[in-house]
Order: structure tokens, then C-alpha cells, then sequence
């Protein structure tokens, strides 16, 4: 049995990124319609927004998550909202789990923390994790300076421990789902894929240089500080890059990027995945197709299983 | 058919890394013998040691390949001495491979190059390339500094094109080596696997700094200049991560962290799979034991596609 379906419902295991803004109902609907699992993002700190969020995504009746990025809460509102209000799947992010994980699974809810690294891996087991988001340094969006990759994360994590993996970063079809597969994840998670999707509320502007940029089109900034990003090359992050620190209002405009298509106005977050996606499918096709190229894939790799052969 | 197996006449397809000082007779052979492909440098600039090297590998009557670093190379002597040496295989690295391929074709050589991007890997197709080796950022040693993982090249590079793909960076076993097939390559190279076994001729003491080093053991240095490399963190290295710039005489010393164990003498060359590597095996046991995990991976995955089911 597959334990990241048993603890989501959701038929595929195939897990939508919590996007800051951009994982809202409109999204994480079509991911969850289509068999995937859609989660609604807090990160944005619109409290209230977010809990309309919410609301809105309980009353279709699908499953779904909810992300809780540790660092960034201002109070615990969101966390005392999420218990009472039904939500069953929580990943969290940006900080230790610790002080979150009792209230959450006292309210029976099911609790996977993203961690960039083993040591965090560890300690979120200690403190009684559920499972675990693998988030490889490919993954756009706020990353860990170290840059562990997704193939080498996601094989040090499983040598240690037995919790359902959720493999992220560098993700985003079915040859990367059979990859993580291989390496002992249960489900991926995909971030850039759906912020460049049909359903996706972000300006086609930023769809478009997502299809457009190659493997080599994002690169990770601010390292030496906090916070640590991936973001499309613009001439902004270019700027970024060559002073190797990040000015502190550097995201103030970010919303210019997502809704306005101003892709100067802020980083635009994405992964190397940039170098894989090349048109703008919907949440449903995304799915189907990733779904089927597993199953192709791994079918293949059996029958070189079953012939001892290597081709 | 392998197109790998094919071409190299090796019994699996996995393919020892060219490290120079330490990729030679006494490793190379052990790889050989096990049913790898062992691989001779010339990266060290030593051409009458790294000739006699050739010389004593072809005795052997074993299955091997010779790599040309092309800028690293002072002139055509090694060129020169591998056509006329009888060499079936070569990997080119580190430059363009347009004026090598030529001689090396007339010779009767199976080329393949080593590529960290996609559009160094269509520019080797064009000019005549036979396979490529494709080096993602979580390998050892020279790096480009754009690193991009080997789960995403590999994926963009086959998207492209057809020729035979050995994937490198990242892989240390047959977890690796089967998320390397999900992906489309046909073989795998591994280096700091190799660089740690047992008939390596390096000292202990940077056998056993690998074995302990867990995945966040290394960096990426000198990402603004040439050459980028990854290595072992270290006095040496930290001092050099926090200036930024590594400084030219970086590498007189490197034979002392190879052969005397000075671990501070010169940064010591290894990938993210020091993270994964917790013992220093035979090249035989690495090699059996990857082919039997490749196989047992597969035919899990296998199953997977027969019942179409998750897990």
C-alpha cells in the first residue's frame, strides 16, 4: 500500500508545491479534481485570505493539504485555524516542526515536514513527523544554501529511516516520479509544473519564461544570508547574482511578478525544471501524462528485471 | 542491446570516472576485472607516466577506455599515442571535442564526450560524437558552474537526442543506477565511489574523509573563475568558500592530499555521494552489489506497472 495515498486520499501521488499566492483554490481544485493532491499555501501571511483559502477548498469536497511555513507565521491563528477547521493533510516548512506537530495531531491531522537535509530529517522523526517532503536543491522557491540534490537527498534520507518520502525538486513527469521511485520515494512533489499550468492564476508572462528558459535558466541567490532563493536569470536577480547579497525589500513587488507579468519587479521563483517544461498543459493533463509515463517507464525497467538485461 | 555495453565491451555498464594521479593501472584493472570499465587519465599532465599507464592496461587484454581532457592537454602527444595505441574508447572532457573527434574516428575509436549542459551535449552530437557522459553538478572535481543535477540533465539532454547517455554526478550504487535508467541513460559512471574502494591508490585518510563526510560534505568553489570544482569541506576549502576566488597555486600540493593524507594540502576532489558512501569496499562487492540492487529496484518497479499501483 501506498502510505502517501493512505495518509492524503488522494489516488495519484502526486502532491502540488504550496506556492506563496499561487496554491489557492483555483489551483489546488483542478490538482485535487484530477487525482492529485492540491494544497493551499499560508506563506503569502494573508491570514485572512488564506483561511477564505480554505474554507473555499473544504467545501468541494476533495482532498487537500495545507502548508504551514513555520518561520513565516506571525501568531498562531493559522495553526489554531487549521485544527478546527477539518483540514486532514498538513505539510510543514521554514523551521522545526517541534512546537507544531502536537496541536496537529491532536486535531488528528496527518503531518509531513519538508526538510533539505538529513540532520532535519532526523530530528523531524524524533519529534514524531508523519513523513516527509524531500525538497532536492533542483526545487525553486526558498531553498537551503547547502544544495543537497534530490537524487542524492532523497537516497541518504530512506537509508535512515522508513517514513513515507514525498520526493520534490527537479520533478515534473513521469520519468522524474519513476526516478524518485527508484530511489525510494512514494510520491513527488511538483512546483514549477503547476505554476505554469492552465489552471495556475499567475500573468502569462510568467508561464511563458518558464516554458521558455532552459536547464540552465534559474540560479540560486543569496547564499551566504537569508532568505536563500532559486529564481529565473532576469536582469533583477542578474544584479542579485553579481553582488552575491540580496536587498531586504527584494520581494516587495513579488506580486507585480505573479498577477502584473512585470518579471523585473521581483525574483520570479522557479526550478531547474524550466529546462524540462516546454508548453502549458492543464492540471488534468499534467497528471494523466505523468501518470502513464510512470507506468511506462517502470514497465520498462521491469522487463530489463525480468531479461537480467541491461537493454 | 546496451548501446554502452556495445561499445565498450564491458560486462555491465558502469564506468569508473577518469580522476587524475588515481585512475590507473591498479585501479582501472580491479574495475575491469569486475565487469566495470576502467578508465585511464591523462588529466595529471604526466604523458610519458599516463602512456606507460596505457601500455600496461592494454597488456592486461581487459576492457578499458582512456579520457582526454582537452584543455588540459600541453599538445597532440596523447592524442597521438591513444590512435596509434590501439585504445577502442574514449571519453573527451573539459573543452570542445570538434578537432579531436576526427583523428580518434579514423582511429577506429568510440567517442564520448563528457557534458554539463544541454547545449554543449548538441553541439558534440554535431560534430560526431558516439555517446555522452552526462555530468551533473553533484559529481567531483572540475564543475561547470551553472549545476545543473544530474535528475534534470539527464531528462533535458534525452528530450533532445538519441545518443547513448552514461550519467554521472550523484550515483554510488544501484539506487542511483536505476533512477539513472528511469531517466534514459544506458549506463552510469561513478568517481568517488571508485576514488574510496579498496585498490584505489589513494591514503586512508581521504578514503576514510569521504566514508564520514555526510551529503552536505562538500561545496562548489570558485564558481566566478576557472576552474569550478567540487570538493571536500576543510580549512582549506572554508577559507576559499568564504573569499569567494580560489588562488592559482590552489592544486600545487594535490598529490600530498592523494598519496601523503595532508587533507588540508590542496582541496581533495569528491562528489555529493560522500553522503551516501559509509564504508570502503572492493570494486568487485561495488560492483556486484549495484548490479543485484539495480535488478532487485527494477523488478520492484516492475511490479508496480503489472498490478498499476502505487506501492
Amino acid at each position: 500500500m501506498n502510505r502517501v495515498l493512505a495518509h492524503t486520499g488522494a489516488r495519484y501521488p502526486i502532491v502540488q508545491a504550496p506556492m506563496g499566492w499561487i496554491a489557492r483554490t483555483q489551483l489546488a481544485s483542478a490538482v485535487s479534481r484530477a487525482g492529485g493532491l492540491g494544497i493551499i499555501e499560508t506563506s503569502s501571511g494573508e491570514t485572512a485570505n488564506c483561511q477564505r483559502e480554505i474554507t473555499a477548498m473544504s467545501a468541494l469536497g476533495l482532498p487537500f493539504g495545507v502548508n504551514l511555513p513555520i518561520r513565516f507565521l506571525k501568531d498562531d491563528a493559522m495553526l489554531r485555524f487549521v485544527c478546527e477547521s477539518g483540514v486532514k493533510f498538513v505539510t510543514t516548512s521554514a523551521g522545526s516542526p517541534a512546537k507544531f506537530i502536537r496541536p496537529l495531531k491532536d486535531a488528528g491531522i496527518v503531518v509531513y515536514h519538508a526538510v533539505p537535509t538529513v540532520d532535519t530529517a532526523l530530528k523531524c522523526v524524533d519529534a514524531g513527523i508523519d513523513g516527509l517532503v524531500v525538497e532536492g536543491a533542483e526545487g525553486g522557491g526558498f531553498k537551503n544554501p547547502e544544495e543537497v540534490s534530490t537524487l542524492v537527498l532523497l537516497q541518504a534520507i530512506r537509508a535512515r529511516m522508513d517514513v513515507p518520502l514525498i520526493a520534490a525538486g527537479g520533478i515534473c513527469d513521469g520519468r522524474g516520479m519513476a526516478a524518485a521511485f527508484a530511489l525510494g520515494a512514494e510520491a513527488i512533489q511538483m512546483g514549477t509544473r503547476f505554476v505554469s499550468c492552465s489552471e495556475s492564476p499567475v500573468h502569462a508572462n510568467y508561464k511563458n519564461a518558464i516554458v521558455d528558459a532552459g536547464e540552465t535558466g534559474t540560479w540560486v541567490l543569496n547564499k551566504k544570508s537569508s532568505p536563500c532563493i532559486r529564481a529565473l536569470k532576469s536582469q533583477r536577480t542578474q544584479a542579485i547574482h553579481e553582488a552575491g547579497l540580496m536587498p531586504a525589500d527584494t520581494f516587495a513587488n513579488l506580486k507585480s511578478v505573479y498577477f502584473d507579468g512585470d518579471m523585473e519587479a521581483a525574483p520570479a521563483l522557479a526550478g531547474q525544471t524550466v529546462g524540462l517544461i516546454d508548453s502549458i498543459k492543464t492540471a488534468q493533463e499534467i497528471i494523466e501524462e505523468t501518470v502513464s509515463e510512470f507506468f511506462a517507464i517502470t514497465a520498462r525497467l521491469g522487463a530489463l528485471a525480468a531479461a537480467r538485461s541491461f537493454g
